[in-house]
């Protein structure tokens, strides 16, 4: 395998767009080229995530950014994994860089869904669940990540205060984060008093239903010797799978994919969780940063909550989690989330983060979920 | 790279289907993996092809054929470039094995359209081309398609009879397909009296709107070399883009695409069109099997259709195209399409085709294309 890297990253800001997908994701991937030091012209390929292009009337945009970029003539393909959209296009363009069949491979992921109401959103997003037997039946992704926070609560004794340390500290980094769609930070007493959405979970559990667009382009060391900036070297990119449906999974506590990705992740980097200098997890309710943390191995299953309340996982803290204020307050931009959250361990190993600029940088990992963890990437980087 | 093999293939019958994509795509994976002499454990990787999933109210149909399968702990991803979909994921499926990243790829295309009514279908399909410049002015594909079959006939004097060829010789075709959609052959008179859709095309130069589901297993020839049934080596698999509205190509007789994908295609398996013993083509209208043929250097430009008039790509004629059927006989459901060409291949080499067999199956060539031939995968096959 040839030593394959992030040698470049963009993002817009996360929040509301103005502009189409095709547009922002065009853009972004423009300056995420730069940011490498090349020109279009050196991309051999290119990996889109765009879940719900249906909301723009628009598939098939891996030609319509190409030709954007002036480069019509490179193949390109969609990748969808629900919200672990992007981080599996991220794992397909490692296999092409580190396999040999590409050299440079631009991967963009975007979403545009401001424009639709809450219920058409929410309707499109439950269609990553297993439709027949979850949103079919009312229960999309709030109700599910429920079960879970409840089924987490009854075991480890998870509280209200720890869930919402999450939601508070996710905020305040996100406060520091230019690219995030919240940059207001959040006391206590305002998480408590924000109204249920489906119990335990608050509105301040939730992460937002946001657009934005997110690239980074990949490429093997011995091509592109030169890179403009510090790149991420790929230790690891590991994808893995598990039961669709929630209610035929042997746990509630834990999501098996993330578990397996992880722990091949770690194998293949030869390293462990707590030695990893930053994680950018996916938080898209408070309950599943907990979880996360958990099966990631960073905590015992139960203990992640105690330890989010003792500062631990803030950007300054021993294990800063999701410095870029997460899906929470970052936001979630679907298809931009896996690859966005690799733009800010970029932008962090560039010492560019600014107010949230974490201390050890020499490793971080990237875990992004499908759904209700039917799939989960898990990816691990270094330095030269 | 390692030689890569297709293993195992199966499809269903194209048509309407009464069970779900991912029931009908599940039960073909199954009847693929078995055809390899594989069980679904020995499977390392999934790649699904459901471009439309959406209107079944459901995305991220990986994790649910894997669990169908009982391999739910598999990761997977979708893949799509519209009309090429499948093919695509063959293609991504190729580059994992051939590199070594895995063993044995299921690699599934399913789609099912037919419970909604023709506009909601045909406004899914045009969200494959360029939608703000093409659908939303009313260019929907038959238009499109309309619009190169005029400049072709401008340039070459393409006639009626030529095109009616196509889809005389494909219907013929289908009427030996067990697994077509339509199996009644049709006279140049039928032909002639079918109305006009987009002149010049009339409804027999349109393919339908077809359910579908097929699928194939790739291996690595090093871990598996007893398959069940004879395999085909993958001797090239290449994919290429091109700009997506084809008001702004340079021009309108011939897919880009399709042509630099072909050179490469060719370069890499060392073999000229002329040596290749069959072929399945895109043909989603007459036309494009005409322009296929000569994008591919089968016959020179505007020399496809007096070829076809002659017999010479019938499926007993010295260079047989489309013995399926194609997509104008055997149908075209969209995601099923690409993978389904290569069943056809499977099943020709494997000397199970019937009265639709063709003479040569030492090498066959699959071209599948996405909406305009924005995008394209040419895959050439050959004999251990």
């Amino acid at each position: 395998m040839r030593e394959t890297w992030v040698a470049g990253a963009a993002t817009n800001r996360y929040g509301k767009m103005a502009e189409t997908g095709r547009e922002a994701g065009s853009r972004v991937a423009l300056e995420a080229i730069r940011s490498a030091g090349l020109e279009p012209k050196e991309i051999d390929l290119t990996f889109v995530a765009n879940a719900f292009g249906i909301a723009e009337h628009q598939a098939h945009v891996g030609p319509l950014v190409n030709t954007a970029l002036g480069i019509p003539e490179v193949p390109s393909a969609t990748i969808e994994s629900a919200c672990s959209s992007s981080s599996a296009a991220l794992h397909e363009a490692y296999v092409h860089v580190a396999g040999g069949f590409a050299d440079a491979v631009l991967v963009v992921g975007f979403e545009k869904l401001s424009h639709l109401d809450t219920l058409a959103a929410t309707s499109y997003f439950a269609i990553g669940a297993d439709y027949p037997y979850e949103a079919h039946n009312g229960a999309t992704f709030p109700g599910l990540y429920a079960l879970m926070a409840n089924a987490h609560a009854q075991r480890y004794g998870t509280s209200e205060a720890e869930l919402g340390a999450v939601a508070v500290k996710n905020h305040a980094n996100g406060a520091l984060n230019p690219h995030a769609h919240f940059q207001k930070p959040i006391s206590p007493e305002i998480y408590r008093a924000s109204p249920v959405v489906a119990s335990p979970l608050r509105l301040y559990d939730c992460c937002p239903f946001s657009d934005g667009a997110a690239a980074v382009v990949v490429t093997a060391r011995e091509r592109f010797p030169h890179p403009a900036a510090e790149p991420l070297v790929v230790r690891a990119s590991v994808r893995a799978g598990s039961i669709g449906d929630i209610q035929d999974r042997s746990t509630l506590t834990a999501l098996p994919a993330t578990r397996r990705a992880a722990e091949r992740a770690f194998r293949t980097a030869g390293i462990e969780a707590g030695r990893i200098g930053f994680f950018e997890v996916h938080d898209c309710f408070t309950i599943a940063e907990l979880i996360a943390l958990e099966d990631l191995g960073l905590f015992p299953p139960g203990a992640a909550g105690r330890a989010t309340v003792d500062g631990i996982t803030a950007h300054d803290g021993a294990h800063p989690v999701n410095p870029s204020g997460g899906l929470k307050a970052k936001g979630h931009p679907v298809s931009a989330t896996g690859v966005g959250q690799v733009v800010e361990i970029f932008e962090q190993v560039n010492q560019r983060a600014g107010g949230r600029q974490v201390p050890r940088t020499e490793t971080a990992l990237a875990h992004n979920v499908g759904a209700t963890g039917s799939s989960c990437s898990v990816h691990i980087f270094g330095r030269r």
